[in-house]
Formats: structure tokens, C-alpha cells, sequence
């Protein structure tokens, strides 16, 4: 059901591991951290006696969220100029998985209807699927694709842009006076072009994905309504009593880090995380091209990036790879010992899979390689 | 709802501030962290590089849990002898309450029937019901206090011991062959008497409680079964994806300091934190006795503690405070600006009210004083 069960999978021969691009574990972006001019900097330090309890903030909505934070949160999105944050409520939460249950708590408690349903056009984050239905809530429930979504009455949609799995850029579908939750996690410029300051009801970042620090489990909502806020920061404080705060003076100082650095050619984090994301996109569409007409890729129109000062293209965290024929492909590259999002997951077709374009350097260069050398795939015989 | 629902609540006159004894928040431990011995001890550095990935060790069951958390766990436990370790797997958690889910997701989903019952003897820890309820489960139900509980059919009773909020050593009540999640947040030797390991198939701790951490948010669970782990783990895959990294680092350091100096004298925190709450739970009894009848405490057998090597009585992070007439404690304590958990918050009755014990010195100290002033209260009017 969850989206770790390929981990244990592993290769008969060991001239042919197994490449694990499923997960999306962002850990292309360490050697940044470890690069000589930054190995230094934003290194923590936590005595004994700091950081015991349970509140950070008794005055703030968010009782648990550091204030330091805040600002950092607030000063990062002034820098690049992808999110409002004026007038709006900062909720913390254990990634912005926990945040996104926290909005759906949120909105279908304070609605009257229930269970409220809850949409995303595909393909969609398998993640939200899991989500929205784990724990068979009566105060909300899965309807699947928001394109095909007719039920009367009130309705959560998610919408995330660029889009997980498919990279592309994201409006709600269904229009009809619902819930939005936008998902933000890669609205930064080593993605995609910043058009725009977003400026929505709520909004989820993570901080996984900006610069790779997937472990801390530091996500955050920007939120208008206050009882909306109430409402989520009732969910973290049901749910796991507010948010570890070792990894929020962690993310603290890598998000002002980003921050004082983003205008420094030499040592922007975001100059060089899109140099690396353009880069690996470059080699896969090779590859691909290489390969004749056998797979395919989505394209990205060139958009005027506002934090670049240039158009750009679309590198999105995770490539959507399609399959020309109507097969399998996760199962055809399970048999080349790679491991893949399948795109029924996503609620998709078999013929495509997702793949993590933020892996090891030498796990993406296998996958190239092993992908050069599917002359005669299965799915075309 | 929810426990938190006091922070705001500020008192008009500023010589009389208001005293927050609700939410256990256990920072009374701090100055021992801030002694001279201890000060330098247990610094945890994390440079900006470190603790990036999603994954600890994607071979356990448990893939988010460290190793080195794993080891210390068991070495803390070993040195206590207050649980079992062996051919269990550890889960961790955002703190034992995210656990305390997880296992209520896990014996639930593994239920043919749904929804599974859940009980807690009264007073039971009010969260729990908040905890059963919030997000309105179909794969179980919050049904009240164990010891009126007479559904047929499977269910899962909570047993803390000792208990919160009320110090008892607790068993189960039910005993109809249903699952048991065993709640061992204080059975700590600074808070009662170690008579035995403790060996049951779910047994959950809270890092928060031992030495005064809670800001970490760090809980683990000792569980025998496999099914029941991989199922919590699911939950928490799908909560959270899983644990700060930074988080479990700093729990490894304290945990292994906790257990190195256990048997020192001069160092060891648990004889530290045993002199403390005892010393309060004397200054405690000592105003309630100078108060004449109008105030009751329980009172706690002596036991051998194996750990200590002599009789101790428990001292519980929590006082039970009871009114000696029918009235409403919490108001008239509210009326001495001090805030207290209501009784009937734990099913229980409005006569008692739940006082941590770990809150700061001065905050102790105030509350006794105020305590003492209570000459006429309004409930002996």
C-alpha cells in the first residue's frame, strides 16, 4: 500500500544492483553541503540542556513553532518570491506530509458536510491517495481523479505544482467553489521558472525538497484563515504533540543560509541545484532520444523565471517516462533490476512510471546506462 | 479539545501571574542538564551535509529508526532492568503519542472486526481519548472506561503504569483475551519502584518523561510481533515519513549518557531526578496536610525497587490532588490564577484535579504558596 515497499528488493547478481529510483530520496544535493565553501557553515550545535520543552511560542497559534523559524520561512520566500507570506498563519508540521492530513482535518471538521470528498487531477502524488484514506476516516474520503470528479457538494481538491509525478504546471480542475490545498514542495527555481508570487488560502512547502534535508521531516503551511490554523495546529498537537524542535533550529540555519547566499553566483544553492537538475534532465533526454521512439518524456515550455531574470525550462524532481507501446514498464525495468513509481500508483497508466531524478549520481548514472542498453524491449516485441 | 487549550489564559493582576501546572511540560529536569558536571556532556554537532536521507537502514523493519538509537534504547533499558528488549523490534516514533496511533492503526487494521473498541481504566490520560477520536476512525472506537466496559467481540485496553494521572501501578481491567498497548512513560526508578522487567508484546516509552526532553518529540515501542511492527511502521510511513534524524542523534547521546553514568553517584540523573520528585511530593504533602482535611492525595505502597536496591514509594510526574467535597477543584484553583487538567478531562470526577510536578521551581513553589492561602475555599462554603 505505502510507498516503501520496494526497499527490500534486491539483485540476484551483484554485477547488476538494484537501482532504487522509486523513492525520491533527495540526497543529489549533499554534495553542495559538503562542497569545501559550505562544509563549514550552518553546522548546529545543541547542548544538553536546550530545547526540553514542549513549547516554543505560548502566544502563536502555532504553539510549537520556533519563532526563529518563522522569520527563516518568511525571509527565504521574500528572497526568491514564490510565496506570500504577509497576513498568513506559519504552521510547522513533521514534513509537509503530516501537514497536508492536518489541512484535511482542518477542513472537513470546520465543514458541515461529511465526509468531504477528496480529489487530484492525474496523475497524482500516490502519497495523497494513502493519505486520505489509511485511517477510513468519516470526516473525509477518497474520490480519486478531479477531471472525472461529479459528486455534488463541497470537496478538498490538491493541487501541486509543478506536479508530482508529471512536472507540470498546476491550476484547480474542478472549479466549483471547493477547498484548494496547493502544494508547493517544488515551486523553486532549480525546478522552474518563479512566474509568480503564489498567494493561496493554504499552502504547503517542504523542506526536504528545496536543498535535500529529507531526514529533519520539517515541512510548512501558510495559512489565511486563522481557524484553519487552529484546526491543523489541533491536528500536530493531537497527532504527535507539535514538531521535533532540533530540526527546526537545523532547518533554521540551512533556510538563512539559502537565504544570504541566493544572489552569490558562486555559492547559490539554487545556481547550482538547477545547474544539476538541468544537467541530469539533459542526459536522460538523450538517453531517451538514443533510444529511438521507445520511450517518452514530457516537454516544458520556456517561461520568464523572475528569481533568474531569464526564461527557462521545467527540471522537475522526478522524470515521468513513458513506454510508446501500451506495457508495463515498471516490470520491464524491474527485469533491468531498476525500481520505479509505477503510474497506476499515480493513478495513471502501467506505461508510465516516475522516476527520481534526485538520486546518487552514480545510482542515475546506472539507470542511463541500463536504459542505453534496452534495445529490444519487451513491451515492443 | 485538546490539551493545550490553558496557554492563553493570562491572569488581569500582575502580582498574581498565572500558574500553568496543566500540561507537563517536564522542564524541571533542566537544571540537572545545567550543572557544572553536565554541561559540557552531551553536545550534539551536526554539520549542514549530515542526516540528509529519508532512510537509517532500509534492512530493519523499522527503516527510518538509527542503529545507534536502536543500541541505546536497549543499553538504557538493559542497565535500568525496567523492560525486556530481547526479539522485539523497536519502532520509533514522533513521541509515544504518534505511537500510541500507530498501534491502534496496526491491532486495528490486523482486526477482522471493525471497529475495535478501546478502553482505558478511569482516570485514564485524557489524550488517549482525543487521540481514539479526532480524525473518526471506522477501524476503531473510542468506548470509555475499561472497568464499566461489557461489549462483546475484540477490543484494545490501554494500561499506563504507573498511571497518568492519578500514579497507581496499574493491570489490565478487561482480561477477555483482548490486546493490551502497555504505556510505560514513568516506569522510570526516579518515579517508582523497578519490581520487574516489564514483557509484554507493545509496550511504548517516551524519551519526554525520562530526563525532561520533550522537545525532541522522540517515543519508541518494544513489539514483539512482526506484523503488528511492519503495520505501525506503515502508520508512521504514511503519517510523517517517520522521525527527525536530528532528533534521534540527540536522544542516542542522552540516552547513552543516562545509561554511563546510571551507577555513579555523584552523576547519576536518576538518583538526581528521584531526590527531586520526592522532594516535591514531601513540600506537596506537607501543605495539604497544613490545609487540614480539605485536600486529598493517593497514597503509595513501598516496593523494592531492583534498580535503587532498597523500598521506595512511587512519586508520580503527576498529582492527583482531590477536593474533600463535591466540588469543582479546577475552578477554584483557576481562581487563584493556577491551571490545572480538569478530573472529568481523565473520566474522571470535577473533585480532582491532575498538577505536574515537573514544572519549574518557581512555578512549584507559587502554586504550594497559593495552596496554602486557600483557608476558606469556596467548595467547603
Amino acid at each position: 500500500m505505502f510507498g516503501f515497499e520496494n526497499m527490500k528488493i534486491s539483485s540476484s547478481a551483484a554485477t547488476n544492483p538494484v537501482i532504487n529510483l522509486d523513492q525520491g530520496d533527495p540526497t543529489a544535493f549533499q554534495e553542495y553541503w559538503m562542497s569545501t565553501k559550505m562544509k563549514e557553515r550552518c553546522v548546529v550545535v545543541i547542548p544538553g540542556w536546550d530545547l526540553m520543552s514542549y513549547f516554543s511560542d505560548k502566544t502563536n497559534v502555532c504553539w510549537f513553532l520556533r519563532q526563529d523559524l518563522a522569520e527563516a520561512i518568511k525571509a527565504l520566500h521574500r528572497a526568491i518570491g514564490n510565496a506570500a507570506t504577509e497576513e498568513r498563519y506559519i504552521v510547522v508540521g513533521n514534513g509537509s506530509t503530516q501537514l497536508c492530513q492536518a489541512a484535511l482535518f482542518a477542513l472537513s471538521s470546520l465543514s458541515e458536510d461529511k465526509p468531504l470528498s477528496i480529489v487530484a487531477a492525474v496523475p497524482y502524488y500516490s502519497t495523497y491517495e494513502e493519505e486520505a484514506s489509511y485511517v477510513q476516516s468519516q470526516l473525509y474520503k477518497w474520490e480519486g481523479d478531479a477531471r472525472t470528479f461529479n459528486k455534488p457538494g463541497p470537496y478538498i481538491e490538491m493541487v501541486t505544482s509543478p506536479n508530482n509525478p508529471d512536472g507540470t504546471i498546476r491550476e484547480p480542475v474542478v472549479n466549483r467553489g471547493g477547498k484548494v490545498i496547493y502544494d508547493f514542495a517544488y515551486y523553486w527555481p532549480h525546478y522552474t521558472p518563479i512566474t509568480h508570487r503564489q498567494d493561496h488560502d493554504i499552502m504547503l512547502f517542504t523542506f526536504s525538497k528545496i536543498a535535500g534535508h529529507a531526514g529533519s521531516r520539517i515541512g510548512w503551511a501558510l495559512v489565511k484563515d486563522i481557524e484553519v490554523a487552529k484546526k491543523m495546529v489541533q491536528y500536530l498537537t493531537i497527532n504527535s504533540i507539535g514538531v521535533s524542535k532540533e530540526s527546526q533550529i537545523r532547518a533554521t540555519a540551512i533556510l538563512n543560509e539559502l537565504t544570504k547566499s541566493c544572489r552569490i553566483k558562486s555559492e547559490s544553492f539554487f545556481k547550482y541545484g538547477n545547474e544539476k537538475v538541468k544537467s541530469r534532465w539533459e542526459s536522460l533526454r538523450w538517453v531517451v532520444d538514443k533510444t529511438g521512439d521507445k520511450f517518452t518524456l514530457p516537454d516544458y515550455p520556456l517561461a520568464f523565471c523572475n528569481f533568474f531574470g531569464k526564461s527557462s525550462s521545467t527540471y522537475p524532481a522526478f522524470a515521468w517516462l513513458g513506454c510508446n507501446k501500451d506495457k508495463d514498464l515498471k516490470i520491464l525495468l524491474k527485469e533491468k533490476y531498476v525500481l520505479k513509481r509505477g503510474g497506476e500508483r499515480c493513478g495513471s497508466d502501467k506505461k508510465y512510471v516516475r522516476v527520481d531524478m534526485l538520486g546518487p549520481n552514480k545510482d542515475f548514472q546506472d539507470f542511463l546506462n541500463r536504459l542505453l542498453t534496452i534495445k529490444y524491449p519487451r513491451c515492443f516485441l
